[in-house]
């Protein structure tokens, strides 16, 4: 075996984050409040979010500075490696070169604390002294929760209610890092009141705990409420990832042909793409970059673009993004991270704007590909990863039937630690493979709001 | 927060293993066969190890170098970080300055891929196809299944039932690596057909199942059998972790006053404090040394330091360490990675000549440490790891009682990831402290094999 690794040095972890936003030649749609549907200023965000977030949501700005504590504390994890899958090429007997930028490597194990932790000190310093926030599978969760107990800022989290049934463990991060984690829908809030009385054995979703989430940081003055992907702050934030794979692309010698990532909410694949998208959109360096998304909740592949809601109960302002519709709830895929009926308006408006691509993947495919990953690099990836791991090896064989040589990126988001239930269902043979849900979508979609803008 | 990380480049990944045999002024006792009670030649292992390993066990040479192969694929997570714990400090408001070593960022989440890659690439010089190995908590026989997966080498593990039945999750990892499980006592093997028809329903033991893994890799002229801990050869490739640290100490322009690892077998202990020990041994440089180990299992602090088997069917060398008797089943505590009844010959020399002290901790008491450390350090430990993390905060406390400070180093062997339950355990008050079986130890401590030398 030959393992080959880019590392960083710790004084190239990025000192600014890059804003796509600065380089799209067309701004994205603008967020509109829920009620009146028109454009939202600053203070509509105010109770929600700090101000120095709800400027970087707007900023056009291309280039904003890392504060020294959050690089402080990025210290930790990164800069990640950037591995290439020599393993996986011989595998797969590929011309391609594979390269893959790891997140696992960070205390939750995922992405998710690099928006965490400048989340949590932008409410800090603003006086903040408690978030609320939503989870589903729960990485988000446990990374505010981690910055949380860093920073001496109380985190509660509405998660899921069959997440918190079933999964426990990541309940148990956050509750270790000293998270209130309440089964979702809830009895603390109308929202989770209001779908209570109606099913009393509600399930939940990541709908319903947003709004109450949303609802619980409204009604209490000393606190905010965070969100762990789709809003432009993140995919700024996640942008460190992108940004060292430039480097360490350089360091390798190499640069990508194309870049695949996973779509969810739309975070982790922004983080990887946009320093390259950008590079792209100013004329400095062509790529072709493909979404992965599931099959059985397809928004890039099979949505609309239009504006929806964020939640279920229409709490959340208004965002122009590819949608299933916000009454959709998705089956119960274990890429429990993909499950949202919407995405980031930033990745949507590049899908809209033909500068990125979108496929999709049943779960049986993904898993597959998740297991072919593992034996051939040791590393075991989260089940949302697996979308970018099949896109990536979907890619390479490409190039194999072609017989052209091409260089790969491709971002593992996370690693599968908490996720073994969800392999041993798998190699039992347990998984569905749920394709495209067409009627429910269907459905969803004829209840949009049919704001136009 | 403030992050003080002391990272290594890449080229700085040790290219020697360190051997502690070579500075001992007494050698270790030697081992012994199990029927004529005479010290072992190497031929007396062949059916077992590949000669390579063999003669690391018995080599008196300081510096053993680590293949090129091994090395490329410790590239893969190596050089671990070593941190200061500045946020504990301020917790416990010491006058000391913490370090801590991390070897969670191991694709398996601990410290054991650092021997388990060396074991595999050295059989499979040899002609190996295929490995038998034993696992309690699953965090050993993972390293293997992913070394092996990595290197194309078959690996058999017997996995105690009880944790096979209860603990899914480790067991999904090593199949997913390609590994096959069998839990234990089996129908597999003589031994475990002989528990079996004595007890129907045993749970197994570590010992009964190294017995097993040993009876296989013997019957099979292609294999050979694997051991995480307890051997010399293992302690020897665990040295990576402290040669890293005395590097990044100097980064840090600092040095122990006392190293502090947790103990089951002694591998991680070991790993991190030989290459201190060792300068100590020269009269270079001066440390004390404390290894904690659970008071359910306290081979160092209550067991007897004499010739015993490693195994229930004593089918193993006898080896002289601290041992709680062979037939001793320790308390189902959550740290399986220490519940075993013996102890490295090699510690347990270092301990029976006084150059390392040893105290226990009960599992309440581990936790405690472990959540305090998750909620300032943003990391949960493995539970084996909070004795290391209970035993650093004590020291810290002692020199804040002293009004002196000092500079404690401890290992962070491995992460919690799979080991929530655990702490959601903890957490609902459910743990039982399991302090020291004295009657039981007694009587396994009275069926020693009595063998002197």
């Amino acid at each position: 075996m030959s393992q080959v690794k880019f590392p960083l040095p710790e004084d190239r972890i990025p000192t600014a984050w890059y804003n796509i936003q600065s380089d799209l030649p067309e701004a994205a749609a603008p967020a509109r409040h829920p009620a009146t549907h028109e454009p939202l200023g600053p203070d509509d965000l105010a109770p929600l979010f700090p101000m120095a977030l709800i400027m970087q949501e707007v900023s056009r700005e291309p280039w904003i500075e890392i504060p020294d504590e959050v690089r402080d504390a990025y210290r930790q994890w990164r800069p990640t490696p950037l591995y290439r899958a020599r393993q996986l090429e011989k595998a797969l007997d590929t011309p391609a070169r594979i390269y893959y930028k790891y997140e696992g490597v960070s205390p939750t194990g995922s992405h998710k604390p690099n928006t965490a932790v400048p989340q949590v000190y932008y409410n800090k310093a603003e006086g903040i002294t408690r978030l609320t926030t939503e989870t589903g599978a729960g990485q988000w969760g446990s990374s505010l929760a981690m910055a949380g107990a860093l920073m001496g800022v109380d985190v509660q989290v509405y998660m899921v209610k069959v997440s918190y049934d079933l999964k426990p463990y990541r309940r148990g991060m956050m509750e270790a890092f000293g998270a209130s984690v309440i089964p979702s829908p809830s009895e603390h809030t109308e929202a989770g009141r209001a779908i209570l009385a109606e099913h009393p054995d509600s399930p939940g979703s990541l709908g319903i705990a947003i709004s109450e989430a949303v609802e619980a940081a409204v009604q209490d003055p000393g606190a905010h409420y965070a969100l762990g992907s789709v809003l432009n702050h993140v995919m700024l934030h996640q942008s460190v990832i992108g940004l060292e794979a430039l480097e360490q692309m350089d360091l390798a010698g190499d640069y990508p042909d194309v870049i695949v990532g996973a779509t969810g909410g739309g975070s982790n694949f922004a983080g990887l793409t946009v320093p390259f998208i950008g590079r792209a959109l100013r004329g400095e360096q062509d790529v072709r970059v493909v979404a992965v998304e599931p099959a059985a909740c397809p928004s890039l592949t099979k949505g609309t673009f239009a504006y929806d809601y964020g939640d279920t109960a229409h709490l959340t302002p208004l965002l122009k993004m590819h949608t299933l519709g916000s009454t959709f709830v998705p089956p119960s895929i274990h890429a429990g991270g993909l499950r949202y009926h919407g995405m980031s308006p930033l990745v949507s408006h590049l899908h809209a704007t033909g500068v990125i691509e979108a496929t999709n993947y049943n779960q049986i495919e993904t898993f597959t590909a998740g297991i072919q990953f593992a034996e051939a690099e040791g590393i075991i990836p989260a089940p949302e990863a697996n979308h970018a791991v099949v896109g990536a090896i979907r890619e390479a064989l490409r190039a194999k039937e072609e017989g052209a040589p091409r260089t790969i990126l491709f971002n593992l988001c996370g690693h599968g630690h908490f996720d073994m239930q969800s392999y041993l269902d798998f190699m039992a043979g347990k998984l569905h493979a749920y394709e495209y849900p067409q009627s429910e979508i269907a459905m969803a979609l004829a209840g949009l709001p049919g704001v136009t803008g």
